[in-house]
């Protein structure tokens, strides 16, 4: 798959002029959340954001094209993850995916919180006993419907 | 592991006596999500609290005690969940992992958000075009030491 | 989890009784497809639809509550299905999920088919060389949101 | 195996010169579905489809006859695919699997619905409260025989 | 599923008898290689067949009725076998599996062997350099059609 | 491992000079079936059967060479194949395979049927209801010793 | 499957009764390793065999009618093993798998060592530096045929 | 990993100049079970070792420094090996694994045989039934401790 | 396997009877590592070490045979532990796992450290920005053997 | 991922040069242990280290940028090793990973031993019994907390 090629151009063209996701964020004019997970071959660009990436990374015109091309999505290679910071999070589904579930059904019955419709924001809070990483992840609740 | 056999008969207690795991929660005098978790066998309870549990429950002297002993954790019975709701999780893990790593990365250097140093809170955000599940997830950054 | 046993319950009363899934749709007043699947423990009930369970099958009460908890969902014991004719959907989601992929989104941009808010509908189609089953599915199409 | 080196070569192609599968579906004379299904490699050509095939995406001659030859298929990279539309098909075997497998024995007795003698049309249905993907499964019957 | 269970008593019946699986398909009518694979829990019986089984093990009514249900397929505890007899089976499949593929493809187009409108006879060849096992499969080509 | 490139060659001149298998059998002067299994690298060949290859494909000395090294056997990329012709192999392994054991064991007491002293033969068998792929295994019996 | 219930009983019965796999071949009048995996459900045992195996562990008819069928062979739970004495032969497999392969090749030609014409013998060897444990295995080379 | 490389450059040598493993034994000093390992890639060469190697296939001195490298071992690319050859001896530990185990515990307590404190022999031995692999595997005892 | 039987009901009483391993380890007379470790079903005892658990535990006599007889070891549900506490040593593992292989053989050439001559003393370490674990893993090295 | 490029240099550079990790680690001046780590690619180097690595291996200078990017970490291919000296240390976890559990759980209560607040020292002891590896593993403690 192409896209995987654009996508390390990306990577390379970022760590070799010393970008942040934050300001290239800025440049496409959207969140960080979505322009990185975007940069990293997970979302599909409109011809705009694409432009704008072209410029950022210095793509040619067939690689820009792939931008808004809808990618093959999973950005990890194996089942279990083995980064740790990933796998803290794989981590939290296996210890807290039942106490979720429970809770979400507690208050809106049966359905499901939808990771379409869905956003995040990832926010540093500072603490005197070490500084948090605190995210916001918001998805619509789509309920099963009988018929 | 005996703790499983505490769970059930938790599960099958609330079912039986219509609770709630917020009116549980209340109880215990934690929040619902620390305190569903517990109730689901991923927690360890002080004496206090497996008290108040085997109240509501209506426990055993020795199933009281399983309560007090820290559990093998892991709530899940397979690695990639099957479980509509609960796999919309490890689908965020998936699509998102590597743009949370990034992010996480870019703004604290090189470490991890702690899974156990760890709180969450579930709210239902009222929206016109459909109510939406909020989730706040905080732990705390822990980074790689040099030695 | 008990919801498992009173799915077995159910399964053994009606091979006992000679019923069908068809009439059982008709007293719970759903779609057989729907009726099926929350009687295999895949979907959740109302108190109604629970009532009228309890009846035809002679649950317990305690058992006609466990109807009404929305249930871990996941129908099958194995990643890739053993049996001939799920493998055989299985196949087809091999086969032709690319295929899928690149329709639905060369139709509707990036996003998926839901199946959540889905419903599914099964027919016998007379067919001179041979009867073919005809089975339609609807899924409300959730496209991915920048933010 | 080279028929994956023709597949990448149309994708290229197509993605390079903004073309759609409904357009080369007409172009080759068969259904959107049948022809995307072909293109990614799937599927076999005759000689008139692959000469079509090899004026509009510019193959060599031995590309084009390996579009004849039957190919080893399977279109997924993983046995529980990642990517969140396929993901969701793959659900609904796991969840609606054990309900097709009674409905259609209820129906037809034991046998399989052929994902051979099999086709597929996808469709656009319009809906005020959000447009759907409809899709039509039809396989033939085919019955177990005694013997 | 309880019809493992009925299969289960009727191995057990069937050792504590004496018994042989071709005395056992004489006695239902049908080949010894379906009626093994039937009293095996892979085929579903008529109520005639049904009846005849109920005698010869001592089955209950209850247990007759399964025998009358589809069962959900799949003789083997494991994806890889690790029963030697069935082992070899699955080496034939892995070491020739490519070649079968090219030749029923060379011989008749693309399309599967059926594994449906299928019989198989497993006999005995007398031979000076020891005794063979012959198979002889026989399966419906079933061509894949465009449309 | 090299043999993999020498059958790539193969394959890839077998298409480019629209080859069949058995005119390539017949020239090796060997069956079919063992032919191509031998051409597909899951076989070694004597220098003449090598030379005669060689000639046919325009290998060099060295990719001659090779052919007549025992291979590294197994053909399928994965343990469960995707392929559906292939697939149905493994299905009857999965369905039939505990039907085979026991037919066996009835006829020749504790052992296997050989997958080396093993011959196999693909053939078609007309039919009004349409024509079927017959295929014949051979296997010598090889019984488990006490010692 | 029975013969696993017998076999438990067996292994019971011996750590009770403080006998010893020597003494029970003796009884049997087998190698002990022979006797051993057929003690522990891996052969099959003649009648004779079978009765001395009865009064030895005290088991009822019925028991000793299923250590006549041929069973379902496959001693260890997992694919790799993690039994550390278990999991050296694994590694030995893994490390020296190709070795053996490339020596039995070379002295041979194509074909395999049979694991059912096969035989092992296990002895105790004293050495100064720390007794040794010896291992012979001795099994038919079966070539591969052509036809 | 560059010992690979070296390996397959070793590998195709051998091949090419139709050397036996036997006779680059004897060119090393070592048994042919050791060299044969070793040249797979699995031990770790003296220099003089090295040096010998480096003129018998034509290393460079950088390759030749790579034999000196201690290797990542393990010879084979999937768990379950697919090659028959090789897979009888995964079989031998799958069917005989807990005998073995039995055995060995029976002789010598608690422990292991050690697959590194290890020596292996393969030898041919004449049988007018077929001629037989005979392999003699010596492993040092190490016993577990109490501490 | 019956082990697991007296490890369950050991751990029962310890939690009903509030023991400490600790506690155990003083009656056993040895480390409190070896003796959790025997208790957990990993370890063979001496008789006397038996009769002390005996005691400790008010086992039956052949529950006390069993702690004696060489127990199938591997203490962990799945390949990739879930429970945090245990997956941080997995982790350890996959991210130090070829630092510490590369610094062994830097050290003592090619080898292994031994999990069978081995032992490991676990203790609190006070610091004032956190207490810390410190575990001490002592194994004899194993040299590979040139023969 | 690019730093795998990086990683892999290094180490042919070590191999054609012959370093030593410890060497390498008296150049960065941190442990051999963090030092090894880094180099193989599992920690993130400031740019002073960077800059000495790069003049050690003669990297450019977007190869040392890449040292300086937080990598995506575990270092091995399989998630159950196949060398054996790191297999050794899996079976450690796997064996006493329960002990280590237990033991960390009574001294500290709930919470794990931190794999990222993490330092590890690796040393030869002299033994007249044969050398050993001893390890000193030190982890912060981190509790669960309940909220």
């Amino acid at each position: 798959m192409d896209r995987n090629l654009v996508t390390q151009k990306i990577i390379q063209a970022k760590v070799r002029n010393k970008m942040t996701w934050s300001a290239i964020a800025e440049s496409i004019g959207q969140s960080k959340e979505w322009t990185t997970a975007a940069m990293l071959g997970q979302m599909t660009l409109t011809a705009r954001q694409a432009a704008v990436t072209q410029e950022l990374f210095g793509l040619s015109d067939e690689e820009t094209l792939w931008l808004q091309i809808v990618p093959y999505k999973g950005s990890l290679p194996t089942p279990v993850p083995t980064d740790p910071l990933i796998y803290r999070w794989y981590e939290i589904v296996s210890v807290y995916g039942s106490t979720i579930k429970e809770l979400i059904h507690e208050e809106f019955g049966d359905g499901i919180m939808s990771a379409i419709d869905f956003k995040m924001d990832i926010q540093r809070q500072a603490d005197p006993a070490g500084d948090r990483v605190n995210v916001v992840l918001s998805g619509k609740f789509l309920p099963y419907k009988t018929y």
